[in-house]
């Protein structure tokens, strides 16, 4: 089903129900572009840690507009032992009100818009007819607007209640409506206490801010909500456009359908991080995600994906076909085996809340419900050089030492993983006279950032008026012996065999100069 | 016509010969947004210089996509006295051609996206079969690459004669095609120098750079050349596309068409900016566009065109015919009336080289071929104040002056226009003693800005390496009395009626507080 602001509102109960039924969903993003970086490898060195990978999507690729959402539903049929599918692609636009609502840019990366063109993506279909939206903060400047000019169109010569700091959030609920506004926290909050599954709201023009702002969520609730956020932020602008004062539509309950459900994707951060800040709020400035506590699974890129129709729901749906295949993998390893395994079964446990990291050698996932993976790297070396030096003269300096994998960091410097830890010390020793590169361990160069990091301030920022909890910033170098519990710190992973794609560009822009070897019999 | 990358190169011929046959030509460009500043108000303060402007647009609308470039040609058809008109539409997307080849990101601004598609623009069209182009740094690094991966497919160790400095320009040339190259540069400049209209040129690899670095352009060449620029830098790609080494059609002569005809636009400055910026090279850091010699005549803004069909080569046709009317209309007032007035008329001279300057005050144009109008500003003040101010606390500041025209700059300064010069000491003497506001003449202001200027060493600056002549910055106070023999500098014009659409953020922005009133006859 195809969902445009023409027939978006007429078909939001059809999206809950679906969602409400459902034993899970997936979801799929389509983007105007991936990085606004110089290129792809930037943002995928192999050694990434979860929080720079983090840092590095936020930092280049937040200002591409996600213009298709796909959602697709699995409802298990019991009887006749299959899954009903529905699956609904969000047309999505960000077209402004009027002259002072906000008048979002956003970047378009000619490869993206190409290759989705390539699949006959309908660009003017989003353009003409995609469902506006507006994040939280855009919502509050608007509606101050709206009050201002209703105040001045009623002859009061001061604007009624909105405060000069009206646009950090609750403070703009007027006196007089607390109190109403309160009741209504109160019945969405049974939501959480009770065995109701809708509330009766009656219209009011203070419900989205108690619901953005002032219910106290269970630690579940608002992550499940992923899929809810975009269409509620959609349906708030579709409102605005409407009547003023707003209501909603009382018959509905929107915060209920997803709770609890698993939701599913491929290569799902990126997914997460467009849909929060883009239809939610600014996402936090270290990887703090941790409290979201989002019911996800990640696994691996699903790779046929540029041989079909590229399309957000079509991509959804194949996500969850996986999904399940996956699932039901797990049933035959069972005594006896289980021909179907429903997405709420244990087996699936160890795979939630897990997001798939692209292109790193030895952490698989980011884990946004508990600490994150913290593989030694003690076969790791970290080198700087001048920056005519190409991939070759790694290979070439490090000829002794057998097999190496090169990650870029920048023009100056790469991770160097020699194939044993032994080797390290030798290398070490090796480059003490070098003149032209520098080696320092892994661990070394942890430290080193870690010292930048707190002579910068960094592990005191707090972003708790952004309603994200205060980060817990816990170097990796201590995080196995912490207090946490946890003893993930120490495992070490067998590196994927990985092709670097940048390495073509990097090739291309050195000058053939410069080259050194290490030999390990000078020793 | 729709030109499109399906039908480029077979409809080249049909361009130029309508090029060639012209009297005149009008162009128009379609643009995916106007300014990433925070508002269009701060790309238009009615007081700007037209130098102001020019890096305002420079600094906020470059990075925005000319995806339909229109062309429409007129040819004065003497037996029939009518004008024959042939449009052309040009899709332009700057599609990458491989991994490794530019990856252009341009910003979209959703007003702009929403209004042309309100028109029925056809992004379909522009991102699935869009003419892909190279402006001259991305060609030079797309033929290296393509060198580079040529001499290593050849076995041979060491690229060819690529140098580590070849994307500065004529130095990537190869010593042994540079004899070749100087017979076929001669043989281009002898289209300069005789009668000749055609040159017949071989098939070469070298021969963009010939064109685009080693001719010696007569000063009203290059400029002439601004349709072509486009066709031409598209042209290169789709060669780059086909075969290596390049040829071009030997039977087309690609700069001569344009040559000496009057180009005319509406709003042309950003047409002009972009189209030099995305089609050939980066703009210089300062208004030293003079030495372009452009052969355009700009004029205002046609104003209906909200209400018809936005589509470039409609609003290039629409522009024609108005110049048509104007140039007519000029021969009303000679003795005896002329029906029809010829693109090559003495009458149009005045307005020839001269780019209108929208919402500026008492600058109607920026001229392209000589010094800028330097309007007598000595009844405006720069006043500076806390930014809680609205236009109103200024209007209440000089209410005894009668009718003021207020000019936002920032959050905290504004020029304010007094209708009578005479007022301007009072206003000065009266804010002595002020403490939350501030009070320079508009001299003082331009002054204070020179010395900035001047410290940071602006006028010293220098692009001679990019082809750019070295700008000869004069300052306004003294280009009056300079050497130039140009007297426009004391000229008084009378400010038009304008209103500013910018009032209303300002007004919604602010609260309502601090007001001050300015009495004349306290003096």
């Amino acid at each position: 089903m195809e969902v445009t602001r023409t027939n978006f509102k007429d078909s939001l109960s059809t999206v809950y129900s679906a969602i409400e039924e459902a034993d899970f969903l997936a979801i799929d993003g389509e983007f105007s572009g991936i990085s606004d970086g110089p290129n792809v490898s930037a943002l995928t060195n192999g050694l990434d840690t979860p929080e720079e990978r983090y840092m590095k999507l936020k930092k280049h690729s937040m200002d591409f507009l996600l213009f298709q959402f796909g959602l697709c539903t699995f409802t298990y049929d019991q009887a006749e032992s299959k899954y009903v599918i529905k699956t609904f692609n969000f047309y999505i636009f960000p077209k402004p009100f009027n002259r002072t609502s906000p008048d979002t840019k956003f970047i378009c990366q000619s490869s993206s818009i190409d290759f989705l063109a390539s699949q006959g993506f309908d660009f003017n279909k989003v353009f003409r007819h995609g469902i506006p939206y507006l994040n939280q903060e855009e919502e509050v400047q608007l509606r101050e607007q709206y009050e201002e000019r209703r105040s001045q169109s009623n002859g009061s010569g001061n604007p009624s209640y909105i405060s000069p700091n009206s646009n950090k959030g609750p403070g703009s609920i007027p006196e007089e409506h607390r109190e109403y506004i309160g009741r209504v926290v109160e019945k969405v909050e049974s939501l959480f206490t009770t065995s109701e599954k809708t509330v009766d709201l009656e219209p009011c023009t203070g419900v989205i801010h108690a619901i953005s702002k002032s219910v106290s969520y269970p630690d579940n609730l608002l992550s499940n909500c992923l899929v809810l956020i975009c269409m509620l932020r959609c349906t708030i602008l579709l409102d605005l456009l409407g009547a003023i004062p707003l209501g909603w539509d009382s018959t509905l309950s929107p915060l209920s359908p997803t709770q609890g459900k698993l939701v599913v994707g491929h290569n799902m951060l990126l997914d997460v991080m467009h849909t929060i800040h883009q239809f939610y709020c600014v996402l936090p400035e270290v990887q703090n995600t941790h409290h979201l506590y989002m019911n996800t699974v990640g696994f691996p890129s699903y790779d046929t994906a540029q041989e079909q129709l590229h399309e957000a729901g079509y991509d959804a749906f194949i996500t969850g076909l996986c999904f399940i295949s996956m699932a039901n993998y797990l049933g035959t390893f069972l005594t006896p085996p289980r021909a179907h395994i429903p997405s709420q079964s244990k087996l699936i446990q160890p795979f939630v809340n897990k997001l798939f990291l692209m292109r790193i050698i030895d952490i698989p996932y980011l884990n946004i419900s508990g600490p994150d993976l913290q593989p030694k790297r003690d076969h790791v070396l970290y080198v700087t050089f001048p920056k005519e030096w190409k991939t070759s003269d790694l290979y070439q300096l490090f000829s002794a030492f057998g097999n190496i994998q090169v990650s870029w960091i920048d023009d100056t410097s790469a991770f160097v993983s020699l194939s044993q830890t032994d080797q390290v010390q030798i290398a070490m020793n090796t480059s003490r006279y070098a003149e032209s590169y520098r080696i320092q361990t892994y661990a070394e160069y942890v430290q080193g950032r870690q010292q930048v990091r707190e002579s910068q301030g960094h592990s005191t920022q707090s972003w708790d008026e952004d309603g994200w909890v205060k980060p817990h910033y816990t170097s990796p170098s201590t995080v196995g012996a912490g207090p946490t519990g946890y003893s993930y710190g120490h495992n070490r992973y067998t590196p994927f065999t990985h092709t670097h794609r940048h390495t073509d560009t990097h090739t291309l822009r050195r000058a053939r100069t410069h080259t050194h070897t290490l030999h390990s019999m000078d020793f």
